[in-house]
């Protein structure tokens, strides 16, 4: 079977093709045919050498992996030969608090989705919806989860309520997506104006484009009267307006903590004496967050944005197309 | 002007039609022309004299009224005269907890709805959304904001998550049109099987005939997975079903906690055992609540089901019909 | 070596001691040296078949042990030989929600810890505070755990705040114990006058007894101005005065769900009418939640009440004298 | 009678001593012969003209003050003459969210303390624990509401768990009581080495001097495992070194938001990167949280750390021993 490894860090010529054995499962595991992959933020920064946590040495990369179960080891109960699966980022993190013992992620320290055939542990996937096809099913794991994870991880925006989202990532269209299913009110910023008609198709009430009007933080919250839940993927760039934006108890998901050179995120102190914002983070989530997720996701037959699909031959255009950065939803690649 | 006034209890004809002067307003206060009120069964107690608060002798009945802003006080900030308002339930209740110093109810402490023109501290309204009709807006001050604390007031489901709403009563139709706004899934039971349809074109994804399936607890749980938040208006009569149909950590607000003759919900042990399902209540809501709950109506443009609308002169005919039980949706009185 | 093993259910009989082979440990598991280990009334219900889980035959009894680690796997990297560890409850929950896969509980459907050697995965166990003796150590894996959950578990109440706790038993003690840890003051009732004094000497604020002041729930409200917390051990033979007893906003913790005759909890309806309390219930808890406890018990070096110990050769003895019922805190067995 | 008051903002020489009629209350009011009143940073802020909110002109400043209810109006029926009374700093904040209505503030955009009798409307008042001082019941209302809900406000922790307090100040010092109180570790830091033996004497399990150990916050973790709640009063000078100190789930409540040259905080991204920690804050606290705050003070009867003690004529000098920083507790007014 094909199979891409990472050998080293530092560029997208690290990117290996190699031909390997097919996997045979032990007795937990389940071995799938992968039928299409997607990238993340993360994939552009192990792949370059910047993401805090080391890969192991000629990992397979990927979290994001689409599915056929082809074939369970003795043991295997929670699927059968034929099931539809997609992979959990930190496998090993099953429900409630993350702790030391289940940092493990697909794509980075442990095998990851950029191959033909993939073998995981049967606790590390789980069952996709129906309606997706391949190329939409991959896109969930990392983008879907974090943005799942941003609106319902800690409390759930009331329907009726305000939710910022921030450019045209995979993270800023599923947030956007999914707080549109749970009755919230969504603005929208975007640096490209030209993206502000397809962030209304997707459901934006209001959209912004920031170079129009760079003080977006009080227009916005002159328009909305303040909103409820940031999911901030802006950073340093965008956190002073997002803060700004935001209502006396407004909640802010702060995705990206820095930007590509370093630079940090300040907070205003002159704003921040008048408000009781709460800052906070997310790591993707649980299997459990991401079974949760799903079901949404069925029940809405809910579809991702997909930017663009290239061929299994074609990995490394795909990762230089996410580099590049004017994309507007997932970037996928289809199985071998 | 016509004011109702409830000359003693224990039943219709205590309910008395007088002529009165049109009030005028205190500082702090805004006088009202009632444009529609609508009926709770709090209503029906209070007349009968079931109700836990004895209400003050001579009271103007019914919470639920809305109408026109025609006089305001010298002091009063909140409003302008052709402000469309309607009044908040337990009138001195802005937000957090409530306590004994918040009690006080419209319709039942206080004058209340049932009148050509009401007088209200400008603290006990709110503004209306604009999409709603006179007969609409007065539907959301007592059930409405019931069952929206019943789905709001602890934990907010998740989009895709279960709620279940029993009958179609104002509160379990509320509850079934908020869930559906929140994203969620909704099964409902009816004891009477003709009322399915409706139910379904409200929105329900799930309608079980009790009649036909008197063990629904269980069938509602295998169907489903369990559900994860009952809006319980039903008491003793389906108390032991919803409790078997909840997922191990489901959550029933509890709001009718005997029937008729007295009989109390009984919580069965061997169900009971295994399952981590809370049991709670809600009290109507606070004005901030209820602020919440007009934001997703007005984001929604959500329109209640009005069972049947009678004129002021016919209010007395407005009690028997809400009484005699066999409704879908609101019941509402015109204005005078 | 020396096991205990239940061969069937119905009675103390069942419960046979085998000489069997010490095990040797798996590449992921201990081998434990059990010094000492207690009982809950789980245990006296699994023994008579009364417990809603039906054991695995031939279970070696009991959840709670204490011991040293004298044999490793290869793979082990949580212990070392000479640790002092005991076992979690449900031995796979690690945290988060309970869900289906990880109910196995030790002494029911995974061999417990009456035996002189015991074997277990290393997930399964966790390190025990210095300051406690081994007959100490033994008494949290189910009454501390329980105790602590019903605490801890949905909110920590506030310094100040009151707990109810009921009876003498292993968990009302702990809860007693870990309440006055969290600056709580605690109220207790006790069906024995005699045991008053043993409960103030523990921190009770206020006891009652139950056959002096059978309306003990209108009492405890009057002094206390309502019970926040109630940690119900007393299920349907107290559970009104509990409801009565708790303040608007009180939370019931209902461990207790019918009494041994199978007589349920039933709500008052004119109690609850006027009421907001919550009521739920908890499962003795995961391995976060027994390490969180285990360092409360560690920073306070809090010591268990222990009513009595009897030597591993009369385990019959034991189980005799925990269900004759009057006890006051744990009854330990030591190791062989 | 005597009465400070605030005549331009500027400094010191702004605090003019005036002789006034004694107030009359009017229905709803209590007179209140103020025995003791406290400083805090705002009060020297608000002076200085560098408060966020604008004082009004000529008021009596300090939000702290205790005294002895000397007259009521007519309508009054929450206090006797004769109770013992503090007012709570958001005089109209009752409980739940703040919000624009129940913005008014004590000694600042309404007559605070600084008087030899006060006027409050009945509801700004709460009563005071017996087992305090005058000098000691005047010190709760901003330090001390400031610290509970810096504590409580959002999740209480658990017994166990450990707390960082910063510096010596009033919040600093009532943060460590009561997370003591609530069952926690406590660790101190102090850039004035000679104060640590005083923390430690106050219950701090650990206490750090800045100045021998900069990079304190890695050292906290190691020493720790990592804080799970930090009560950051030094902002941009220690919020660093706390996030750091902080475990993973860690929560840090800034209370101090700038430092007073205008600097901002940053949130190093390499740490935060790793981290799930929760930045939020509180405004003092409603008078709900006031009475929580004062039943747990009441119950351990814990008594406030004072510095010293001014005599009423000496206001002047008060506010310059409080601004030259160096200060271990409450700078206390006796009354007039």
């Amino acid at each position: 079977m094909q199979t891409y490894r990472l050998e080293g860090q530092g560029g997208i010529d690290r990117l290996a093709l190699r031909e390997e054995a097919v996997p045979q499962p032990g007795p937990h595991q389940i071995v799938v045919r992968v039928r299409a992959t997607s990238l993340n933020r993360r994939d552009t920064m192990i792949l370059n050498g910047t993401y805090p946590l080391t890969p192991r040495p000629g990992i397979v990369p990927l979290s994001d992996g689409a599915g056929e179960v082809v074939g369970i080891g003795d043991a295997v109960t929670r699927f059968a030969v034929g099931d539809r699966v997609t992979g959990s980022y930190f496998a090993r993190w099953v429900d409630g608090r993350m702790h030391p013992g289940v940092v493990d992620q697909l794509g980075c320290t442990l095998d990851g989705m950029l191959s033909e055939y993939t073998l995981l542990d049967e606790q590390w996937a789980v069952r996709l919806p129906e309606h997706l096809s391949w190329q939409e099913a991959t896109t969930f794991t990392c983008a879907g989860l974090t943005a799942w994870s941003a609106l319902t991880g800690a409390e759930v925006p009331k329907p009726g309520q305000l939710v910022l989202v921030i450019g045209s990532g995979g993270v800023a269209l599923f947030a956007l997506q999914f707080a549109k299913l749970a009755g919230c009110r969504v603005a929208a910023v975007t640096s490209r104006a030209g993206k502000a008609d397809r962030l209304r198709a997707l459901g934006a009430d209001l959209v912004i484009a920031t170079a129009e009007i760079p003080e977006w933080g009080m227009k916005l919250r002159e328009a909305t009267g303040g909103i409820d839940l940031v999911v901030e993927t802006g950073g340093p760039a965008t956190f002073v307006q997002s803060l700004i934006a935001s209502s006396l108890y407004g909640r802010i998901v702060l995705l990206t903590v820095q930007d590509q050179k370093g630079k940090a995120v300040e907070i205003p102190g002159a704003v921040y004496q008048r408000s009781l914002a709460t800052i906070g983070r997310v790591f993707v989530g649980s299997r459990s967050a991401l079974e949760a997720m799903l079901a949404a996701v069925a029940t809405h037959r809910l579809r991702p944005v997909i930017d663009r699909v290239f061929p299994f031959a074609e990995a490394r255009e795909a990762y230089r197309h996410f580099q590049q950065g004017d994309i507007f939803g997932k970037v996928v690649i289809d199985g071998a």
